[in-house]
């Protein structure tokens, strides 16, 4: 016997999976449930209880964690099972836009289900481990109650916010970021590559860059926000000229260059307008008023 | 009196002020030029010596560091002094492409010159400290007799090769990263502030993102230059669907997405292709086949 809260579990993809094999080990009494039963075999094996259907699986524990591809798959199991879930916590792992997010939470206000709404900020192998990080939204003192047991995924978990859009909004920020960035890197790859050194003999050097970002981001967001753009240190129209250097250098090796292309004319637009002798967080506001 | 090396430095933009104050702060007698005089007051302040030409200059030490705006101009300083470097050490610290540290490099021997081309991977502001990274190729034992004086600068200093280009093909890679990472920055603090999210509220997340870049990149490196993408975790076509979510939630908030729609494009070029099951790192490859 274990004095930790029943968990179930919805959803048994590669992440679903791991959160569920997760409770498991900290020693949840753990129901999973996934619409391909298959999927639960190795958790079942681990301890987990597999549940025949959604209903039998919510009305194991009292808190309930969804992770599905998006919100109209989490939609597609949870609305048949609304009667079920009444009075019990649904903690949407599942990442999708906003408003999703605030309609999901509607929805579940209307149905008398308490409503978490959260997103997983690192990969698979990260849950269970120190480098997780868990952000939430909703109602805090809903949160502050199954924290503890949430805390058993390991890792950080922040709560961000009542307004139940804010997980989902600094999700999206923060996978805009990555995906951003992980093209930068693949790019640079490719651009090391062709001039005969290796992605592996970069790499040491790239994560100095990568660090470089990490360090310099709190001032750049401190002027994004500020709208104070002091222009010491590199200027606008150096970094637009530096990355048009990128673009030839690429180009003369006959590699796509259309992303730094499109990075360039957001520069270009900021030059144009006169901001060539501010700092680059001025693009922010070049990309917040829109496409041109 | 000092015993440290005697160091010219040619060009006093930020960087080259910055160089030279670091090697005056560090006891080597430094003489500095720049074609606008007036750049070298705060440096003969400190205890430089201001050389009234660059010939000149270049005669006061064996040492000469030159950094300026780009290839074009350190040619239009160098060449008509070649007669007086001959037999001097001029360490190129200007960022160019590999063609062009390789034409100068030619250019250097033919006039007698030592020659080493290098970058600069920091911001002016790491100069002198431990977070400053120096790149350099051209010949090791050349590089190795006066690396002691290029300490004085601070950080870390790596040789990568004796061909001249290398140092060139890692900065253009890294600058590739570090601008295309800055942009998804730029424009995650614009997705964010659409949502009533402060650019400084994202920061410390967007900075455990950040080393979640750095901490997959050996992996990522390995993939990429082994050629073997297993899929594991996450696939291409889950990833492109994830850049679609995020052109959707930036355009409907009415933020320029065409960096990401680039992103994208190449990434559904890989899933077109049947390599949606695979790892990201197979992006690399997408992207060294070109434009399309």
């Amino acid at each position: 016997m274990t004095d930790k809260t029943p968990v179930t579990v919805l959803g048994l993809g590669p992440m679903g999976s791991a959160l569920a094999g997760t409770f498991v080990d900290a020693g949840h009494p753990t129901t999973v449930w996934n619409r391909t039963a298959s999927k639960a075999e190795p958790l079942v094996e681990k301890g987990a209880r597999h549940a025949r259907s959604a209903a039998e699986a919510v009305a194991a524990s009292e808190l309930v964690v969804v992770n599905v591809m998006n919100y109209a798959a989490v939609r597609a199991i949870v609305e048949p099972i609304a009667a079920d879930l009444r009075g019990r916590t649904l903690v949407n792992l599942t990442a999708d836009l906003t408003d999703r997010a605030r309609d999901m939470a509607e929805w579940a206000a209307g149905h008398g289900i308490n409503y978490i709404d959260g997103a997983i900020m690192t990969p698979t192998e990260s849950i269970g481990g120190p480098g997780a990080v868990f952000i939430y939204s909703g109602d805090e003192e809903l949160y502050q109650r199954w924290r503890p047991s949430l805390a058993s995924l390991g890792g950080t978990h922040s709560h961000l916010g009542s307004d139940h859009g804010r997980a989902a909004a600094y999700d999206a920020a923060l996978l805009d970021f990555f995906w951003t960035s992980m093209n930068g890197l693949m790019h640079a790859f490719a651009l090391a590559r062709a001039e005969g050194v290796s992605a592996t003999e970069l790499t040491p050097f790239a994560q100095g860059i990568g660090q470089l970002t990490v360090d310099l981001a709190p001032d750049l967001a401190s002027r994004a926000d500020g709208g104070n753009f002091p222009g010491e240190g590199s200027l606008i129209e150096s970094n637009a000229d530096s990355m048009g250097h990128l673009i030839e250098a690429s180009e003369a090796r006959g590699i796509d260059a259309s992303v730094l292309r499109a990075a360039k004319a957001i520069a270009d637009k900021a030059v144009a307008e006169g901001h060539g002798k501010e700092d680059y967080a001025r693009v922010v506001e070049m990309y917040e008023r829109g496409a041109f």
